[in-house]
């Protein structure tokens, strides 16, 4: 191990480290690797340790000798599984890559985290062995959401951390949403939207008046507009940069989203089926509709990220390809470089005290 | 008014008669009217009564004499607009088309009223005029969700007549959803799903607990078949015809899915402009690119049922056009048709019975 892996810290001059899973995937450890590779040829201020079975790994790494020298490889015997439970995991997974993953960014050797591991079983052992941020009752799972913004994305959470959330998670959700617009999209000043359903009627539920209530007078000095209640129609708009909903909510929103871009793909190659005229139209503009079929579908923003921990936690997609990865580890690469984990935190514990009038740009 | 229209019943031979509200739609009155005439064209074993100003009506159905012998018009002086709040609607709103529509269900004249107006004031009014059918808690609001089913939609409820719903209320829908997949999308044996969400750790919603149990031990008896929890994906799929769930996160789910319809119907024209070569391929390709377009809205299976009252309401979209009416007014006939009104509370009934043997099938 080289010693400036061991020691990092935000905002120096060192290279950002990057923790990566490299078991788990559907894909296999080749698509983890070629993500990476993806990656490093367009930045090389980046280091990684890698997570999983040195004999899958070292061959693969063998063959691309740039990339071979920003890697140490951390050896793990066993491999968390897309049908583990995650009370399991949390038990028997400390053999596991994906624990070895996190564990390297609870010991400070990384800044950031990146797997495409069991999303319950990652959530699991990023809880027990990163420990919440104090002041954060529920940690939550955000995803970026593709969006018509400038910024090509919105942020959407909780997506399923948790199935509740109390007015004062709802808070803390727009808080972390805000600060992660920050520093992963680069909105200075997001836009956040509380979601709900359409009619002024319907607008009842106790806990959404409340956290509308609560995030609207925290909008001014945690330095986010708040634009209120928004709907399911909202979420890829330009009206919000930010959605807060329950984890039980977002996910069922993002996977209807999903189930939608996934039927519309399979109706868009029937489409260009239906006639000779359709046919040639298909395949003159196959090259733009590719690129829309990505474009719908959230899954292709890949990376979810855990907010509310010590230490940041990338879930990529487990069916991501090498684009996917690449994409997940930028991601990653983007909110170690801006010191988002100590930011994120101060944000929260500057929210946490409403008598604090010190205003936190982050 | 002719003597057939005053005194109907179901499964007679006398025509089906549907109460329109000619009002209250964003394209007006002469939309309602090409709609009922498309219908017209198709079925004549139907008598039409229609609410709202006479001074408009009259003339549209002067220039089509064909559909002006199916009609007679109730002169309404008052319009609920989008804007109208439920509240005012149910005190003051006694002069309005939508009240006359609904009371000429309530009052025998109609077995179905079709209405474009405000949902949440069609919904008040329905409550207080139709009143709940013994046995049932909530009324919810079913919609027909574009599927990859043989009968080409699924029926998703609650999507938001209330934002609670009880294990007890769930089971309600189930057994309201299984009857309306049966007389209105002729499916014999209907598949029915509790929306949640995916891992199991999060499966664990006390009232989705209790459902899963109380919807699972009716399905022999009742007549259909309980696939257990579902997730969003699974809403436009064909492992299911019924999706159960309560109205703020079907709301959400159905807003959502028209977001993501509407950000593909942007791209898509965006994609065509792309280069010269996607634009002539769009010009190519345009009809089938429309229908796809089409298949992929919720909205466009034009027509939100209102179940679990003493009377069917059909919902059409506030946008509809003339073959988005005519839609809502075919789904009308056909409820109407089948006898569905009683079918249902009979269906209620039966299942609000739990040591009742008798094994109905409809």
């Amino acid at each position: 191990m080289s010693e400036d892996i061991n020691q990092v810290s935000p905002h120096s001059t060192k290279p950002v480290v990057l923790s990566i899973d490299a078991m788990g995937g559907d894909l296999g450890v080749p698509v983890v690797i070629a993500g990476m590779h993806i990656f490093s040829k367009e930045n090389q201020d980046v280091k990684f340790i890698i997570h999983g079975d040195e004999a899958q790994i070292k061959p693969l790494l063998a063959k691309r000798s740039a990339l071979s020298k920003l890697c140490e490889i951390h050896h793990a015997e066993a491999v968390v599984s897309m049908d583990d439970k995650p009370s399991q995991v949390m038990r028997h997974g400390k053999n596991t890559s994906m624990w070895s993953c996190i564990d390297a960014v609870r010991n400070k050797q990384a800044e950031v985290a990146v797997s495409c591991g069991n999303t319950g079983a990652l959530m699991a052992v990023s809880m027990i062995r990163l420990r919440k941020v104090p002041g954060i009752n529920r940690p939550a799972i955000a995803i970026l959401w593709p969006s018509e913004n400038p910024q090509g994305s919105n942020v959407m959470l909780d997506v399923g951390a948790d199935i509740r959330a109390e007015a004062s998670d709802l808070l803390q959700y727009a808080l972390m949403g805000a600060s992660y617009a920050r520093n992963g999209l680069d909105v200075k000043r997001p836009r956040i939207g509380l979601l709900n359903v359409g009619t002024e009627e319907h607008k009842g539920r106790i806990e959404l008046k409340e956290a509308h209530e609560r995030i609207s007078e925290q909008a001014e000095r945690a330095n986010f507009e708040f634009v209120g209640f928004v709907e399911g129609t909202d979420i890829p708009s330009d009206r919000v940069d930010v959605i807060v909903t329950d984890g039980f909510t977002g996910n069922v929103a993002l996977k209807t989203a999903e189930g939608t871009a996934l039927v519309v793909r399979k109706l868009l190659s029937q489409t260009f089926k239906q006639t000779p005229f359709a046919m040639l139209g298909g395949l003159l503009a196959y090259g733009a509709l590719r690129r829309l079929s990505k474009r719908i579908d959230p899954r292709h923003s890949n990376g979810g990220v855990f907010l509310g921990l010590n230490g940041t936690v990338v879930k990529s997609h487990g069916g991501a390809d090498a684009n996917g990865i690449a994409a997940a580890i930028r991601l990653a690469h983007q909110l170690a470089k801006n010191g988002f984990t100590d930011k994120l935190a101060a944000r929260v514990a500057s929210g946490s005290m409403i008598n604090n009038d010190v205003t936190s740009k982050d």
